[in-house]
């Protein structure tokens, strides 16, 4: 046995190093810019919850098998998140009288669950959460709708890489009860077999749906109706269509923003109008990126008071399985824009000035803490993206001057010390980024 | 009891609504531009680290009375991490090799301890961490010390309501056993009675130090050192000041950067040469406000190569204490820059493509999604801090125009829907901020 502890994370989560850390930074930034633009609002929560907030709502997987949980030393049972929205609805409960609804908030948090790490699955990830609280109306829905597409198309995708597949509960137990003739108390059990339909072979649905009191004949018309899509909706009645808010949004001139799929089940517990998924068109992921609904029921769990809900949450793993299958990943930022390498160790003090008024000036700007060779900092500056070095040599600097070179043209120049920050911003771009 | 789960975090962890993490991002982001500006990359990691990590380093009290700790299904022993030093070893060992030394790294990352909380004192915290990695130069101390004040001053603090306390283990190890005259295998007791200084009654101090084996005699002469401050560095021998990292800088042209203070021990298993605090100068705040060291040795509890570092952490617990007490808070952010109010519920479709276009020129903007009387809608707006609405009435809307109006002078004006974006450029600020 090795007498060093292992360097590993434990499994199912990452170390993001600088170059990773890099390019989920920017993607991040892109998506809250979005979220922003839209005037949804930044807060964020503890990690630690008490352990009976999941179990209430979250469904059995979660908080039978996948929650990580702990008691501490005062005996309170806690849990790590594995969500955020039982988190959101306890604050949103807590503050609802001090608030202006409707509230648009978001966040990005990391939540745990005890999975077998497989593509798209870690046991911690990371999930931006974008929320309006307190509105029944399918403007709503609407805007959560354009914020997911203004999403996709900050981090570069278009219409033709993804679909946005929406679906409402209202609509999907009518079309159960009314259409394919299952009595209401087995619709749970059939929105298990629906929620499995495109991953499972036909005949094991088959099977399933005979195990929840299915006929064959109510099977082949579940099976036709599934794969009749927006067609089925005709067929409903107009007090149905009424209720449900992806109905109204279907006959509006917001139409474009979704593609009706009765497919689409997500979490039986939260979920009580609209439910929708963004997948990749891409077989490469086949996990959702997106996923959200309306949940008009959760903040019941606190309070008295009904605040209705809609959002989604986009996480950190598909996202950007989706943006490297379809070349969208940015490049890793670079170490600094400047390195200001002094040739002696006496110059230390000079380099630090110096850099100073780089750093003033906007350049992010790097000083070397050893004293090595020049060509060996200018090498290390080259592989660390540095696209300007200013160079102290003691006469130069005896005399007011610096020595700026350009790193991707190689060409330099000796300048005034005083005039180094023009002298770099006219060598590698006009301002600071 | 009732029939409700309660609204509260758990105790000693924190919500951040919306106003409080506006504050808490600004804040974040002015440390994040400072750590940039000096080339520091920023890096993550997973919460849930293997517990033995802290149990080789982290100290008694840590481990055995504060860490969260809990068992995962497979057996494995985990522990919600207390601090970041242990993680950001275990990368830099696991990543050595393809790493260019020095390694300039930060992160801003949650940690848990379970401590009563007090002022100043929670469970679940989060601080930045800025280290080095791979120099034994005094120039990286150096450039910590200058990232430290950096941070303070972009802030807002000048260098009147703060002090930058070092001290170093060389140092602080010969004036005990060559001035004060105390064994070598009594130093750490002794270094633990320093550590409680100016937190304990003298009479306290002195019995605590009767029973670490020290005489009346040595224990005055302890005293008497301590005050000496700076002074005391003259008695100690040559090679004593060449091993001290922090006597080099004393020595150099940087000593502005720091004031020697022998009472600064910090964490004893963890550092090797310099230790420092930065105190707020207004007694409100007692605790540090940042906090760090050289830890020559760190990497080594996952790796036979030895790597250097120094580096320290600034926590959001004491640094908002510290800018609430001088009056450096920032303001919290508004909503949005612009509200898009349609009058009535038709113009719903209207008023989002104009808030789209106000979007694309980089306003904030947001549309209400319930249709409700204007006089309210302007109401909310102003309260929510919007600087410009754009209303949107079906007469106008027929005509092409919609009103714009500015909320701090109450000024409206009916212009071309098309313009719409240099209207409210034109009301409110040249360009979006």
């Amino acid at each position: 046995m090795s007498r060093f502890l292992p360097t590993a994370p434990y499994r199912g989560t990452r170390d993001f190093l600088p170059p990773e850390m890099s390019v989920r930074q920017q993607v991040l930034h892109r998506l809250y810019q979005v979220a922003e633009s839209y005037g949804y609002l930044r807060y964020d929560g503890p990690i630690l919850e008490p352990a009976e907030i999941y179990e209430a709502k979250s469904g059995q997987e979660i908080a039978e098998l996948q929650l990580y949980t702990l008691t501490d030393r005062g005996g309170r049972r806690l849990a790590l998140r594995p969500e955020m929205t039982p988190s959101v609805a306890r604050m949103i409960a807590g503050h609802a009288g001090s608030l202006q609804f409707p509230v648009r908030w978001y966040c990005n948090v990391n939540c745990h669950r005890y999975e077998r790490p497989q593509r798209g699955r870690v046991r911690e990830h990371w999930q931006i959460n974008v929320d309006i609280f307190g509105s029944d109306s399918p403007n709503a829905d609407i805007e959560i709708f354009s914020v997911v597409h203004d999403m996709m198309a900050a981090v570069g995708a278009t219409r033709d890489m993804y679909v946005l597949r929406a679906n409402d509960r209202v609509l999907l137990e009518s079309i159960l009860t009314q259409i394919v003739g299952i009595p209401a108390d087995r619709v749970r059990a059939v929105c298990d077999i629906i929620d499995r339909w495109e991953k499972a072979p036909r005949d094991q649905l088959r099977a399933d749906a005979a195990g929840a009191g299915l006929s064959d004949v109510q099977f082949d018309r579940l099976e036709a109706t599934l794969a009749a899509g927006e067609d089925t909706l005709a067929k409903l009645p107009p007090d149905v269509l009424d209720r449900s808010h992806l109905a109204k949004i279907l006959r509006s001139d917001a139409n474009d923003l979704v593609t009706f799929d009765p497919h689409i089940v997500r979490a039986f517990e939260y979920y009580t109008s609209t439910v929708f998924e963004v997948f990749d068109l891409d077989p490469a992921n086949s996990r959702s990126l997106f996923g959200g609904g309306r949940y008009d029921d959760l903040v019941g769990l606190f309070s008295s008071q009904r605040i209705p809900g809609v959002g989604f949450a986009v996480g950190d793993v598909t996202l950007p399985d989706f943006l490297e299958t379809h070349g969208l990943l940015p490049q890793p930022r670079s170490e600094a824009d400047v390195a200001v390498i002094p040739v002696t160790g006496d110059l230390a003090g000079a380099a630090r000035d110096v850099a100073r008024q780089l750093r003033r000036a906007g350049w992010r700007t790097s000083v070397p803490v050893e004293v090595r060779r020049l060509g060996r900092e200018i090498a290390r500056a080259d592989r660390a993206g540095v696209r300007a070095i200013v160079i102290i040599g003691p006469g130069e600097w005896a005399e007011g001057q610096v020595t700026v070179r350009n790193m991707t043209t190689g060409e330099q120049q000796l300048v005034a010390a005083a005039s180094v920050t023009e002298a770099v911003a006219l060598t590698i771009g006009k301002q600071a980024p």
